[in-house]
């Protein structure tokens, strides 16, 4: 029983009910609050129980939440939010509360805060670190607009390691505007908090702030008699002297003239509320520093913030976590699979080391980490540095594995092209969470990455077709110079129960045909391709069923290398298809597709139908993948059904 | 005469002629250094004057230079440049004198080092904020591999404005390495330096240490007498005390475990060499602070080291600056038609600002910077930041114009899908310098841009065919509800002697057609649309004169907009010609002729032969742009020749 002091009240709130929007919040008394966040808590923890989401960090902010609403008068003041996965509590105090229990599900709310959803989300947090920067954008329009709101924007610590981060603060000191910058400090992103400023801010924590230190030496100043009039003027001179050293070595973000606060324990609800009426119609820029707990008022999430940043579903009362299994084997996460083998690699190659932007658990790096944590590098979340960084390393003769998700992969953009493929070092970029990933939404779709490294020179670009083709690239990736070698996979579970493989070589630039045909070819990329093989196998028997005598047969290539693409699969479809299909989890506009047409197109290869199917150019929503494939064409059905209407296609007329 | 000194000396030089390595520079003596650093200034100086380049920095640094390869033993020890403009003397001194006559042109040195180069430059180094990272990677790549060498980056304090120098400080205070950082100090980038860290780092200098704070305190305890035997264990607190106050608030570096050391004065080659030597083998990671004179020892570059960054040809001994003017109208630089157009729009349009990441005088914001400076935000180097803060502005009802060098916008890839184009913001992306820049060579050219833009939902991208075409551009942007609004244009003058016209509105997706013809249709985008303008009259020409009973008609078509592409004209296009040219000053890989290939695939226009004319798949060196387009196959009589190739062809056989 984590939470007793809920038993037998469930849904029996006092406050929560009646609150609609933070209007009504702040008819409470502030005596009210603390109970008023018990609910809250409580809430969300329910919720969350039966509909998965992110557990530890909303909990953390649900002070933080009710404290902000009370004291600001949102929506007319903006709240800007670095990374959504804390906003829960701000999503129910906000017009939610009713639909919250559609979070993250198809046509539900979104997974983060978006503008398109609510007056109260002033900006799309999806990705980290970019709050203080929008803020300030915010107030700088307020200041020149002339219009009185007041600006906050709410990041942690983990979320300051971001360049982007720093990059807004820097920008914040010199720039006329009153921003309040919130730093949530609980020592945690998902996994534990790593870096300089993390040490700083420790510092600041566990030492005395130079005004408590002013106090207690004037105090030293009167127990020691040095106030005679004997030493009258010395003692000025030694005062200019104390003040001198107290006032010239300011913490960073005084030094920066930006008035700092705190610490502040930011789990009682009445001091922030307290705190905050007293900062918030302060000039100029503000930073206020208070203390959380990831998983805060609920013993589970408390103990493991890193299980409890998404639980799954879960007993509310004992904490379970209930994990479907039906006894039979499944195939492994492409996430396992990747950290398995790259500690067997990193075993037998000396030169091996990982590199991991934050993600650790996510990507399970953390495999190799626990067995070599000399070779294994949590850089914080910066993810350009991760590349550059691994890029230094490569210089010097090590062989970095650098895994970094698709869609953040987007913020080491120039860092691939200056850092690694200008001086074709020998280094992995490894991608996971590549294609549609599901619940987490449009801003982590991995959509984009095919279509912006398939320009870049000098790169090899590689995706698996299922677990055991991930191993064998990871080992050809590592073999002596092989240049910057990508290699792209999606979220989750593969489709192979026996996946490990022998470590054999990849030819590179070489796909392979999975199957014989003469009517049309598919070619595909990536474990899409078994919806692919699913889809053909639908297809002909579709057709073997409608016209026995003239079956359709397709043939299918695994393509396997966007990038050197294997020219003679191209030229083997070129000469003896008119009709081809490219799938492909990733945006049609730059990627496999459009590889296919550019060959054909090069090599004077005319008259080929060429559909390419992938994610089409919109931002596409949250569900589940199957859900999500079905809505851009990309599941087996859908592509069976342009596979038939293929079969029977004639040139258009114009 | 600004170096007298040199007078009458000319190439007689007693030190610098008989030092072709850093091995030969390390048999001086230390006196001799000033003397050696006063002829590798005169001899940057004089080959400057001659071949232009980057002056004033690499200036200031020559003491650095030359104390760096004194102390440490390179190329076994590593020294990582961050901008490679300061590199020259690096050049020099390392078996590069004989060559610098050819620095920037055409097969002759790179414009930044580079190790394809030489193995004295370590790392790529066009792009700043780079060179923590990539030496951390070195620091720990020694570490692991259990080598002794020393690694040393050198920033400047420009530099230390962007995010990824802050990732990589965070990760160097965390990350067991002996890495020595060498912070130069000079108050600029190109234009003055900006932000928080300039003020911190600005107070760092002009107070005290606090170990010398700590020394002045002693003395102050002996002149006051407090050392009485009375008082001695009121003494022992009182110091503890002391040094509690001066331990504990540590400036952020130290705050961060980073040794700290100075400021020191960087222009003083001896003082700088016994601090080098004092620090190289201490363990842990080390910040060295020094402060240069960015043009140091040039007056003319000391006074204004904006001008004088890379101020062209000029006199040496006057200082006066070689224009060329042939007395005639020249069309102007797109930058200065970007620059005035923004003034005259923000004069009618008060919600504009512009925002610069450190570049206001290279992109001509300037402008209105000087006419309007509360509406113009310079961010320092920090791409990612410009483009948030400008979505924060542009969230709550502003209009900012950001304008960023199209090789630097790579570095705010995710910050305009994740900050901008998710939530569909009002917006004006400027792109300078999109395309081949020349002499700034392959990390500057603004290659990418259009391929990885277009994949990005909801952007609008387009790219002026002419500098009216440009205003015209500029003032539809800005106009309501257009949306992330994307503006490519080169570096450089355009074609258009009498560019003023009036502000007119483009329809959003629409081109224009040019010029009639029957054989083949040329599609262009942007200002290379006039060499393929020439391309046509040559080879029209050429076909008339060859072939008068047939001669060829090309038509051309000025697509104007990458996206929304212009499907009216394609639809033209694919009804009409058999035969299409594609032209675009970027990587044929995803860019206009992608486009269009699969406009005409999604749309079943078969049989249709296309070439794509642009920037092929690999990195383009340095030259002049009439060079670097004829290499690429960009210039009008490359395009003709494919023109009179294509009006020829029939489809291959396979």
């Amino acid at each position: 029983m984590f939470f007793t002091i809920f038993m037998g009240e469930n849904n029996n709130y006092k406050y929560l009910t009646k609150i609609d929007y933070p209007a009504d919040l702040r008819q409470l008394k502030i005596e009210e609050l603390p109970q008023m966040c018990e609910e809250l808590r409580r809430d969300i923890i329910e919720e969350l129980s039966m509909n998965p989401g992110h557990l530890a960090s909303s909990l953390g902010v649900v002070e933080l939440t009710v404290a902000l609403h009370y004291v600001f008068n949102t929506p007319y003041d903006r709240i800007v939010w670095d990374v959504g996965h804390q906003a829960y509590g701000h999503k129910i105090l906000t017009g939610r509360r009713d639909k919250f229990c559609t979070n993250r599900k198809l046509n539900g709310l979104k997974p983060f805060p978006h503008p398109d959803e609510s007056e109260y989300d002033t900006f799309c947090c999806g990705h980290a670190s970019n709050s203080i920067s929008a803020a300030l954008g915010m107030a700088v329009a307020a200041k020149l607009k002339g219009e009185q709101r007041k600006v906050v924007a709410v990041i942690g610590d983990g979320a300051m390691s971001g360049g982007l981060a720093f990059e807004g603060i820097n920008n914040t000191a010199t720039t006329p505007n009153d921003l309040l910058v919130i730093l949530n400090d609980n020592n945690m992103s998902i996994d534990r908090s790593v870096g300089g400023m993390r040490k700083y801010l420790l510092q600041l924590t566990t030492n005395s702030t130079y005004n408590d230190i002013r106090y207690r030496l004037s105090r030293k100043l009167i127990d020691w008699g040095i106030l005679t009039e004997k030493r009258r003027k010395g003692l000025i001179r030694f005062n200019n002297s104390v003040k001198s050293v107290l006032t010239r070595q300011k913490n960073i973000f005084e030094g920066m003239d930006i008035r700092y606060f705190g610490p502040a324990e930011g789990n009682d609800v009445m001091e922030l509320v307290r705190i905050l009426q007293a900062v918030k119609d302060m000039k100029g820029p503000k930073l206020l520093h208070i203390h959380t707990t990831k998983g805060y008022g609920y013993a589970p999430a408390e103990e493991d913030a890193t299980i409890w940043h998404a639980p799954g579903k879960f007993d509310p009362d004992t904490g379970e976590r209930i994990v479907a299994d039906d006894g039979r084997p499944h195939p492994p996460k492409f996430q396992d699979v990747f950290g398995q083998t790259l500690l067997e690699l990193a075993q037998r190659n000396p030169k091996i080391v990982g590199v991991t932007p934050a993600m650790p658990t996510g990507c399970s790096m953390n495999i190799m980490m626990n067995a070599m944590p000399k070779r294994v590098f949590d850089v914080g979340i910066a993810e350009g540095h991760a590349v550059t960084f691994s890029g230094g390393m490569a210089k010097d003769g090590l062989m970095p594995f650098c895994n970094i998700y698709s869609s953040f992969m987007q913020r080491a953009y120039d860092n691939i092209i200056h850092d690694a493929a200008t001086m074709r070092l020998n280094m992995v970029l490894c991608l996971d969470r590549a294609g549609i990933v599901g619940e987490d939404g449009s801003t982590h779709h991995g959509a984009f990455d095919m279509a912006f490294l398939r320009p870049i020179p000098n790169l090899t670009i590689a995706s698996p077709y299922n677990e055991p083709e991930l191993r064998r690239l990871m080992y050809t990736a590592q073999l002596p110079d092989k240049g910057v070698f990508v290699i792209r996979y999606p979220r989750g579970r593969g489709n192979t129960v026996d996946w490990k493989c022998e470590l054999e070589e990849v030819p590179v630039g070489k796909g392979r045909k999975l199957k014989d045909g003469k009517d049309i070819a598919v070619l595909t990329i990536g474990p899409i391709g078994v919806e692919a093989e699913k889809a053909i196998s639908i297809a002909e028997l579709k057709s073997l069923n409608e016209t026995p005598s003239s079956p359709l047969h397709v043939a299918h290539y695994d393509m396997r290398f966007l990038k050197p693409i294997d020219t003679e699969i191209l030229h083997e479809v070129g000469r003896n298809f008119k009709k081809v299909i490219t799938v492909e989890d990733g945006v049609v506009s730059g990627g496999l597709g459009s590889a296919v047409l550019e060959f054909f197109a090069d090599n004077g290869y005319e008259g080929i139908d060429v559909k390419r199917i992938g994610i089409p150019d919109k931002f596409v929503m949250h569900g589940t993948v199957a859900e999500l494939y079905k809505i851009c064409h990309m599941d087996a059905e859908s592509i069976a059904n342009v596979l038939l209407a293929a079969s029977e296609l004639h040139p258009k007329e114009h």
